[in-house]
């Protein structure tokens, strides 16, 4: 039993699920073992259209997956409107959760589905794969070190695709009962998690949402933005970030410190699967007669052995494993990060609807 | 004399006046005719610092630059509040104005100084240099192809370093009766400048500031930022900027469009003097599955044959022999470049004075 790799069900057969049964199946330390949805048929297809082995079970209904005692964990992929009855179902069956971002509505459903996992202990993991890249580990190592950095100054992050019109006919994240904060929860989700990153977690003070705010005609959020700040104690730092639905694919992430500076336009999705750069300068100075710079941004380039969703899958499953061959507790990282991004992102929505003001977070 | 060059006057003896008068030296249709401030013993300290041929004339008043006969044009880098009494005289004295920016400390003040250059039928031009860069005209002539990158939705601009200590206590960028702007007039104008560019200088309906402000013990700015927005019929875009006297060398423009996007990271001062570049993607869409994108960032080279700051002293003169010539009227493009830099960095400060609300432009 102490080798047997974590099983999985999945529940929901959104197009993410074909990203993340993949990643199963790459991680070392976890299988699919069941997959459901509200249709039996629709299972079916997703099984063969992604070439499923034959073993994996295949049910019709949320429930059965639940059911199963079979199950070590869940990966949940469905609109977020529907989270806190789900999960706070998987969880109340023991099952584990990794839980696609945005996790919540607000704090409080995302309150909901923490407190059903804490008192029933299982594990709770959002499902932001870029956090497990090793790209991220090293970027946050020399962040980390102040000769090369120095204070964190200024962050700023962008997360943009511009989608087909298909998209805004028919995706769910664009529908107001099934995934109302739209770009804001979908893609907003990784501007606020990087910026909340790079300030190793510390909330800003205040959150002010930028006016130029988009939305469709059924109200939900197309493109918005917003800058935090923090307060001169913590050395006056400020994050700008914008999401849409409506502008070119992009991924920017700029960190700037009292020291130097980091780069990189492909934060959330690396350009290609086996390695991944950023760029940084450290102690660059303005050349005599400020004709130029004494030095240029520098490359450092990352292997991943694993495609990043296969390093969460692997993450969550090796901390599953723990609570379950060792009896440890769930790790508390995941939940925390998730929950503080959920604030922030809650604190975003209320700027708005207070006209832009600024919201104490 | 139709192929003498443009005799230029400087006045003051800033450090920036260093680099503009190697620039005078190597633009092919200028020369360095005589320099003033207002001590003839600093005066001849710059001269011999700088290797001044010994035919230019050395004045210890900026009276005396202004009342020389042979003097065609006159740069001025001085203090911004001393721009408008000396611009103005300048200009009827029928001196040509290459003006350091920030032009004036609010709109009001260029207004005087643009009446009395036209009144005079001198040509006025600001020291914004980037804009001169081969670079720059790649890249405008790049995003103004509709098919490489549609729709402008998304700018993002930064201007920010890191001064020695010394520079707070005595330079006057950070007095309150010399620089009365700071930071935000002496960077944050080439923020808002990049903008603007970027945008066809179609002005912003509104300008909000970000509530991350910081001002010295004297209220001058050290770091601020903004927001602009475009209303819907102007496809709704958006841009933010922050400057600050408090971090390390950053000079980032990121550019999203529909289709594609641009990044640089040294718009302002090219890393090197020969060459620069800068990156863009067009038509980028998420692989299969979203394991990667379709394609990466190119990058694009420019070559320089001479430093941005010698071309913006050669397009200057050249409209200046063109008037003095062929009797043309002043080219107006860049009083309007200026001039709606000013009226943006009006607003931004006005939104400060206003607790960071929205301010129409």
């Amino acid at each position: 039993m102490a080798d047997d790799p974590i099983r999985f069900g999945i529940i929901g057969c959104a197009k993410i699920a074909r990203k993340v049964s993949r990643a199963i199946s790459l991680a070392p330390n976890s299988t699919l073992y069941a997959i459901g949805s509200r249709s039996i048929e629709n299972t079916k297809k997703f099984a063969i259209q992604n070439g499923l082995s034959e073993t994996v079970k295949i049910y019709g209904s949320y429930e059965e997956v639940l059911e199963d005692p079979c199950v070590d964990a869940v990966y949940m992929p469905l609109p977020t409107s529907l989270h806190v009855r789900w999960a706070v179902a998987a969880a109340h069956k023991k099952k584990h959760l990794l839980l696609e971002k945005p996790t919540a509505l607000d704090v409080a459903g995302l309150d909901r589905i923490l407190d059903a996992c804490e008192a029933n202990c299982v594990q709770f993991m959002d499902g932001t794969m870029w956090l497990h890249h090793p790209r991220t580990a090293k970027m946050k190592e020399m962040l980390s070190d102040s000769l090369l950095f120095g204070q964190l100054k200024l962050i700023h992050s962008t997360s943009t695709f511009s989608p087909t019109p298909d998209f805004f006919e028919n995706n769910i994240r664009v529908k107001p009962d099934l995934d109302a904060l739209g770009a804001l929860g979908d893609i907003g989700w990784y501007c606020i998690g990087a910026i909340l990153w790079a300030a190793n977690y510390q909330l800003p003070n205040t959150v002010t949402a930028l006016p130029a705010l988009t939305r469709s005609s059924a109200g939900v959020i197309l493109a918005c933005g917003s800058s935090f700040h923090w307060d001169e104690e913590e050395d006056g730092k400020v994050a700008t970030f914008y999401c849409s639905f409506l502008s070119s694919v992009s991924m920017d992430l700029a960190v700037s410190c009292s020291n130097g500076s980091l780069h990189l336009k492909d934060f959330i999705i690396p350009y290609q699967e086996n390695f991944a750069s950023f760029e940084f300068t450290s102690g660059a100075k303005f050349a005599e007669l400020h004709l130029g710079w004494t030095l240029k941004q520098k490359e450092v380039q990352v292997a991943c052995e694993l495609p990043q969703e296969a390093l969460m899958v692997q993450e969550f499953a090796r901390l599953v494993e723990c609570i379950r061959n060792s009896s440890c507790c769930p790790e508390t990282k995941w939940p925390e990060i998730s929950r503080k991004t959920q604030l922030v992102m809650d604190a975003v929505k209320k700027s708005m609807e207070l006209g832009f003001k600024p919201v104490n977070v």
